[in-house]
């Protein structure tokens, strides 16, 4: 399996970079287009091309990192850890120095000095606003810019609901399935075609290893889900996880450079019984962990009782948060319960602390809910969560459709991303049923684009609708090449069409496959055109005369 | 290219039919599930199966028909018409004689004189619904039945808010592709998946013929836009069009059996200059050949100044309208303007002018529109078409993914069902690129039976939960044969699980291919209830103790 290249994926696009201060460069994808047009220019995420995956890929960030009040620590994560994963799986090629922060060294803790960092700035350029807005809302705790110091790679993104709509795609190997390299395969895959963040959710071997390669190879940032190697620290027992465990496997991920961790800490012992009547239980994998864990010992889960200790650790790093949501509804009849909000509320009160030690944090959503009642979650984490960034995963309208479950999640996504969330986790069209292969990543990732792009028009993003009007002009000039280009998809558009008109001639003609070359309802419009012109021109000359028509004020009522 | 037959399709599914009054008899599909569960029914549009497509179907519908006051036409529609349309290309089998009312026949008339026909028994026994209220809603506009007395083969069915949101799939041949048979598999393929109504759009060789062996062939109703034919008939020169030989088309067409017409009566020579600063001016075929027409000749369109008897006409078929929007936007940039209102606002006008002739009618929507503005649409037509059911394309929510339309459309499709459009015509993946093929059609039908559902589950239609219900807690028994059966496409489903996991072993496991065998959350659950049965225990053994607690009243606050 090995990715397309950036040149097969967007044929007529090229890489160009958007120069700021401080020698920052922001890399955009500019569109060429036929017929004296402007070339159009979209965002980014495919990172470096032509990279060799067992060196890595160039680390942008590092002077910038120098630069802060940080250690170097004296190993590489490669090294032998608690942990017991060995080292032989990394080439040389993949290790970093490993840094750690006197103090905070996170984005939230610069915003709030008034600080306009490198990272800012990067995301400033990239999503066309000021570097002051993204600094304040970085400050306000509304956006989030996950950059670990350990992770030198990543091109900076923020997440929040002033910016773009951002997608996350899923990977990682289970006990079933996936080896090292389809995992970074995946990783360069999902980014080709959008992702802007990616999450590991590896729970089989050698998941510190995969963890390196797909971090080192990984220009998006990287979450994880800490719990997951945790437990497989102790054998997979869940009853027999201590928080000294967790907390050793937080700092080898936070010094490998993963920058955003997935933190179960408000699945509390007394919401548990909640969810005995649901008609799916507890169906996140961390949120059940943490479920077994508080009635094995009848005590209250150990995430929120070190709640303080997790943040200095993350903050030592620029690790953020994304608060989990353990007891989110697994089906449509589950959606909005009193689990659910139950938790959501204690992310809430979770954000303060996180932001009282200057972490980041965002929060993760639903799920399963069916569209009445999706406005309801924005609304409730938008009051109870300090408006911090929302991160959901869909959710699915409807539990009716396995094997199709990216067009389900899409349409929820859609909404709630039109509602102010700002990160919509991807769901592929083997949800519930398989792992995701290459098909489905891209799958995945297309519908999720396509749900993000809906959501920033209806947003009024600034630089969204320029996207649509450039590909809706070229459909109506006829211009074919340009229609298939401009695509998220330009391979599959030109596919299609090629079925049907296969000759390159037909990529000029004014008419295509749906109505033949008779009659076609666009070439009316040029009609049109003359006779309003006319029309017009008529209304000048009756205007040159001296002719008016007078309305009484009020009159036309 | 042959359909899959009923039971490759749907695995354990069976066809029963409910039983009504009058004989009447409701196919519905039963899903035979395992673990003690009950059978569930879904409604069912797949038609009788294992015909002969030169036979056509059975005709049910015909006694009915011979109560009401209707003529026998002394020809068969297959007999030599104006048009100069031959018979050669149809088989004895497919003829049937042809009736004419001898004033209004229609459901509509019926329904106001406070009779319940068998066609509203037949729609209530299959929405759960109320005869009564199914007469009602046909009586008050707000819903219609398109049963043509020259469609006999029409199992009836109901578009209106108040009942499941339906689909339409178009099919046709176009000038540049297709034949008859593909299009009579199409036809069946789409009702296989899921489509309520299909309109046959043929605008190339032998439109009358291709027409005749689908309606013979289908238990759905069947739309078309008469003005394609009528077009054909003056050599596609649309300066050429007279009312005359619209007038003959509309005949030849409700003898033949067509359900419902899309009449772009609306496109007023006032409006058409509104279009010309558009992205994407006019893009509506039946609106640009009536654009081009006023323009032409500078007259009203000849669908407005002869809507009377146009109405008479329908009404002696009980042929139901579905007024076009010839006006609707191209694209996103184009949405809710001037253009797409005024004409809109017509629509009402003519809604009333039906209604008067007792004849039927829905219009049609937009189209493309971003979120935000999709509510608007719905809203409008509401208040200015009084009530008249809806039936939308899509809308698309964005243009930048050809390819992808069925999935950008799928979004707005939902949003616009909840709030409350009774049909949504289907767009698949070819939409704007070429003619969809078999596995396009089905695409769009599975896209478009997600958003229809999604959209019932919003409204809290009362049979839509038992669905997602029954599929949630197969998932969460991992009872995985019934989870695929009980799939909107249950070969997907079966095919996606079984690339990772194919050992007919794993069909019966308690795990997937996600998590693997050691960890599942879904087991944990089994846990969480046992604790909350004890703590339930233990509260019950503190009651009959005689212990209480007392919280006096506000003191909670």
């Amino acid at each position: 399996m090995t990715a397309s290249s950036f040149s097969d994926a967007f044929p007529n696009s090229r890489k160009v970079t958007i120069e700021g201060g401080r020698g920052i460069r922001v890399p955009v994808r500019e569109i060429v287009l036929s017929g004296g047009e402007p070339p159009l220019r979209v965002y980014d995420t495919s990172g470096p091309q032509g990279t060799d995956v067992r060196q890595g890929l160039p680390t942008p960030r590092l002077p910038w990192i120098l630069e802060r009040d940080v250690d170097r620590l004296p190993r590489s994560p490669a090294a032998p850890l608690p942990s017991g994963s060995g080292d032989e799986l990394i080439p040389e090629g993949l290790r970093r120095p490993v840094f750690r922060g006197r103090g905070p060294v996170t984005q939230l803790h610069f915003a709030r000095r008034g600080e306009v960092t490198p990272e800012m700035e990067f995301v400033a350029l990239r999503e066309g606003m000021s570097p002051e807005f993204v600094r304040s809302e970085v400050a306000r705790g509304r956006a989030i810019i996950p950059a670990n110091i350990n992770h030198p790679e990543v091109e900076p993104m923020i997440i929040g609901r002033g910016f773009a709509v951002k997608i996350n795609a899923n990977i990682g190997n289970s006990a079933v399935k996936s080896v090292i390299e389809d995992e970074v395969e995946k990783l360069r895959w999902a980014t080709l075609w959008g992702a802007d963040t990616v999450m590991d959710l590896s729970t089989g071997k050698n998941i510190h290893e995969t963890r390196q390669w797909i971090l080192r190879n990984s220009a998006v940032p990287i979450g994880t889900v800490p719990i997951y190697q945790a437990l497989e620290k102790v054998g997979g027992v869940a009853e027999d996880l201590t928080w000294e465990a967790y907390r050793d496997t937080l700092v080898e991920q936070a010094e490998q450079g993963v920058d955003y961790f997935t933190v179960h800490a408000g699945v509390l012992l007394r919401f548990v019984p909640m969810t005995a009547k649901r008609m799916t239980g507890i169906v996140s994998r961390g949120g059940s962990i943490m479920a077994k864990w508080c009635l094995s010992h009848h005590k209250e889960n150990f995430l929120y009782t070190h709640f303080d200790e997790i943040c200095e650790i993350m903050a030592a790093y620029d690790v953020s948060f994304s608060l989990g949501d353990g007891l989110r509804p697994g089906s449509i009849r589950d959606a909005n319960d009193e689990a659910q909000f139950a938790e959501l509320k204690v992310q809430g009160e979770l954000n303060k602390i996180a932001w009282k030690h200057d972490v980041q944090v965002m929060n993760e959503g639903p799920g399963h809910v069916p569209m009445h009642l999706i406005k309801e979650n924005m609304d409730k984490q938008l009051e109870w969560c300090g408006e911090a960034p929302f991160y959901t995963l869909g959710p699915l309208t409807t539990d009716i459709a396995p094997g199709y479950d990216h067009i389900t999640s899409a349409i929820g996504a859609a909404m709630i991303g039109w509602y102010g969330t700002a990160m919509l986790c991807y769901v592929t069209p083997k949800e519930h049923l398989g792992l995701p292969d290459r098909d489905d990543v891209k799958a995945g990732v297309i519908a999720y684009k396509i749900a993000a792009h809906a959501a920033d028009l209806a947003k009024g993003h600034p630089n969204a609708q320029a996207w649509d009007d450039a590909l809706s002009k070229a459909r109506f000039d006829f211009r074919w090449e340009d229609q298939f280009n401009l695509a998220l998809d330009p391979v599959t558009a030109r596919a299609f069409h090629d079925e049907t008109l296969p000759a390159d001639g037909a990529k000029v003609a004014h008419f295509c496959s749906m109505c033949g070359p008779k009659f076609c309802s666009m070439k009316i419009t040029q009609d049109v055109r003359e006779y309003a012109a006319a029309l017009e021109e008529k209304s000048v000359e009756f205007r040159r005369r001296g002719g008016e028509i007078y309305v009484k004020q009020g009159q036309e009522a």
